[in-house]
């Protein structure tokens, strides 16, 4: 059970812009594609449809890029994942078009992986952004929910501010979006 | 997200010789791949896989074939899923050999998949077999537990006794295993 890369860089993209909150300059691609060693026109494709989603702003020309549209402590991770993954169909009887099984309506897989998948989504409903790339001492994790082994930030984040103390709380709002 | 074909396969064969319980000939592949239209080959790997995983009893030659191996109710979808996936590594970096994501170990996104992955497999760690099986009147389904629409059985599956009264509890006890 896997999910695609595209939700994977995804994730990738907004926990960098989430962690780069309170800078100045936007976070550009092409230090994004440098962090992750992934192609430019890979991330640009992604960058756009996190765009089109309403999770990112863009700003072009020189000194243009890309910041959290919205506060991190806003976007959760399941909220990304169910716009992010082409589908959700675990197997052959989720998909109507292409379900040949003959037990189709009449047994109760279907409806136990729907029950797992509904539990998989509300695990990642209580994780945000924020919490996802928050310093370890300003970890806030729900009890009973993920993410309870704090981890520092990695190096190939930016500098500070990269980190900031109130990450989601300080960023610029009435940002011009050219999107 | 997807879990792969072969514990598609493995479900529903593990469910038709579940719903078998109680008959007195035991469930041949062939009467499986017509159940399920896939080819006899491949339910012959499926099954051998699912006898080496002690789920499966198989008897050889004339009037031989496969049965349950366990009480229908004593083997739940988790345990099979945990065993038929060849991983649960939704993203690059729960690989540690390919992994090449740079905030590996420093940020929470993995340990917050590891929870949502630990819910969902605890979900399916509380259907089993007969439950995915049993009549509608019979249907026992924890609450809180998937499985809650109840349905029938399916016409593919065999004539009376396939769907005995008490499928699990009139197993056949002691039955030699050939593998």
């Amino acid at each position: 059970m896997k999910l695609t890369q595209w939700s994977d860089y995804s994730l990738r993209v907004l926990m960098y812009c989430a962690a780069c909150v309170g800078r100045e300059a936007p976070v550009t691609i092409h230090e994004i594609a440098a962090a992750h060693g992934v192609s430019r026109s890979h991330l640009m494709k992604i960058v756009m449809t996190l765009a089109t989603n309403g999770w990112l702003e863009t700003t072009r020309g020189r000194g243009g890029g890309v910041r959290l549209a919205r506060p991190a402590r806003e976007l959760t991770v399941g909220e990304v994942l169910r716009r992010t993954e082409p589908d959700f169909k675990l197997v052959e009887c989720f998909d109507a078009a292409a379900n040949s099984c003959l037990l189709d309506g009449r047994c109760r897989l279907k409806t136990a992986l729907q029950g797992a998948l509904a539990r998989f989504l509300d695990e990642l409903d209580g994780v945000t952004l924020e919490d996802l790339v928050r310093p370890v001492a300003r970890a806030r994790v729900a009890p009973g929910r993920a993410g309870r082994v704090p981890i520092r930030l990695s190096p190939a984040l930016p500098a500070a501010p990269a980190v900031p103390a109130e990450p989601a709380r300080r960023a610029p709002a009435g940002r011009r979006a050219t999107r």
